[in-house]
């Protein structure tokens, strides 16, 4: 089965994205959460959605969950960790599984927190984005989570059930109050590591004046950086190049939101999601047309 | 006295700056209806303003007036005929009338109105989009109104008051409801015209096979060309040049919502409006430093 769209995010961008592919009656998909996103449930008030003054971040989540509710939209909940793109197609890669589809609309939002060295060099070689996804390749080794939300804690415990050890790095202080839920046999290490090293895998996770021998890092935060997202993808300093379209530079890979730059905020991403989607739309119609 | 920001046009793109530049505190003045914008009480049903489903265009103008009577932001009523870029700040006329302001946001929709031959040609010279500005220079004249909307019926009337001879050519079907409204003395034609001639001003609108003498023609639609509002502004096809910040041609000169392109949407000419006041916020807090 081959999608129409896959949406990847479901923050404001994403979910607009949807609601418009929706309406249009394209096959598609969105993967995210179905919290939708952090970043919208942590806001305390919010003044600059056209249309609902002074909300809560809980109370627009809210008003976004009964949106696509009443549009009978669900949001798939694996994370994807690769895009290739197949000339035709796209292939999305979450862990081992594959989705198709002809076009892709990127709405992953972005991630103020810095890329740690080695992270780059050795991503797919003992660095991991997501451990439901790589969890068994670990199968009896030594690992080590780099937890930047909640989620992370929940990722730990999964991978203490596989690894052989398994260590916590809490990379963010806003973690302090979920820390009760991490499992008694997760080793917590109160130090920021600086550096990931290795030979052909990695081996090593050093701090400033320490080291830990480790076979797998998992690095889990809200979005991974675009260019580890989608090999080949054009980008303009941190951010995914787009035209006024949304259209990146790989054709039929549309990107909108915070990803695709500033300002960071809902309402330009909920527009850009509209704009991403009926563009996905045309592109699909133009390659009908083709054939 | 004059603002930080001008925004002109009250659609969610220009509500939007508006929100944002009081957000940010900016001196800032917003020109359009208090009625909004047809273009969104007309609407039967949306569905793809993300956390509103289903509503209607009337609720959910009364969505987007609660949010700006929260903010105490009021809609200047007085139509705007030219900007002038004066190098450092914009003149703004609303027929005699001047207003000044360092920035300005175009936010003015888009009228599917074709123009009418001569209508480019002949404007400021017997042509004109405004009765309220320019009626006073029709004293004792002889006028035709060519009405795209309810507003051109108002236009007509106020038109006789001061005209010798007030002619009135409904140019929309949709104004059929509403010709009850027009006085008695406005003159109605039911032919549509081909073309406005004249020497130096107008003295003639010409039909199909017939004509009519003439000294001034009122157009009266939504929104007028971009090109006739701003001289020397870029235009790409019929739309405003715009890069993803929002800035067109003319430095300290922003434009968003249907003026600039599809899609034609709410979401996106709000979004729009955001990412347009936040850009005219940070060129204002350059032009600062610069001093
Ligand atoms: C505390 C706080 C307050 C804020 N207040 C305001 C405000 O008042 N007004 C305003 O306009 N903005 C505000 N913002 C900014 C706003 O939250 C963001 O601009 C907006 O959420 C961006 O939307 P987005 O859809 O681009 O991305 P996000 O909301 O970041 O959503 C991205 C989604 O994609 C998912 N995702 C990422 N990668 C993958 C993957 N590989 N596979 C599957 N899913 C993935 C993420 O889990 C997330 O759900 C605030 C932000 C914060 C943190
Ligand atoms: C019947 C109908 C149904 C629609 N349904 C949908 C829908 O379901 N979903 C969707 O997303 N979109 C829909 N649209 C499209 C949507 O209405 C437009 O995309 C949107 O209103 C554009 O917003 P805007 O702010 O750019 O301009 P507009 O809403 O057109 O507002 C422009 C404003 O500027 C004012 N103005 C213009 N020139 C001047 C001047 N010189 N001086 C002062 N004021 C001026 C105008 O009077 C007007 O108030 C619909 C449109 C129509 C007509």
């Amino acid at each position: 089965m081959r999608y129409d769209i896959a949406i990847i995010g479901s923050g404001p961008a994403g979910l607009s994205a949807a609601v418009n592919a929706k309406i249009r009656n394209k096959n598609f998909i969105i993967f995210g959460n179905k919290n939708l996103s952090t970043k919208i449930e942590k806001a305390p008030s919010i003044d600059n959605y056209l249309g609902l003054y002074g909300i809560s971040g809980m109370d627009l989540k809210q008003h976004f969950v009964d949106h696509i509710n009443s549009m009978d939209i669900e949001i798939d909940e694996r994370k994807i960790t690769n895009v290739y793109a197949m000339g035709d197609y796209f292939a999305l890669a979450s862990g081992s599984e594959m989705i198709e589809a002809t076009t892709v609309i990127i709405a992953i939002g972005t991630d103020s927190a810095k890329s740690i060295e080695g992270e780059d060099k050795f991503l797919g070689r003992g660095v991991s984005y997501c451990a439901t996804c790589d969890a068994p390749l670990y199968n009896g080794k030594e690992v080590c989570v780099l937890g930047y939300n909640k989620e992370s804690i929940h990722e730990a415990n999964f991978l203490n059930e596989i690894a052989a050890k398994t260590y916590f790095i809490p990379m963010r202080n806003t973690l302090k109050n979920d820390m009760s839920d991490i499992d008694d046999k997760v080793e917590i290490i109160e130090n920021k590591p600086t550096e990931i090293q290795g030979e052909m895998l990695v081996n090593k996770l050093n701090f400033k004046d320490d080291s830990l021998p480790i076979d797998g890092v998992f690095i889990i935060k809200d979005s991974m950086s675009p260019k580890n997202l989608v090999p080949g993808l054009e980008l303009d300093g941190e951010h995914i190049k787009v035209d006024a379209n949304m259209k990146t530079n790989i054709a039929g890979l549309f990107a909108c939101g915070d990803c695709v730059g500033r300002p960071y905020s809902y309402l330009k991403s909920a527009g850009q999601g509209l704009t991403a989607a009926l563009n996905a739309v045309d592109y699909l119609a133009k390659k009908d047309r083709e054939k």
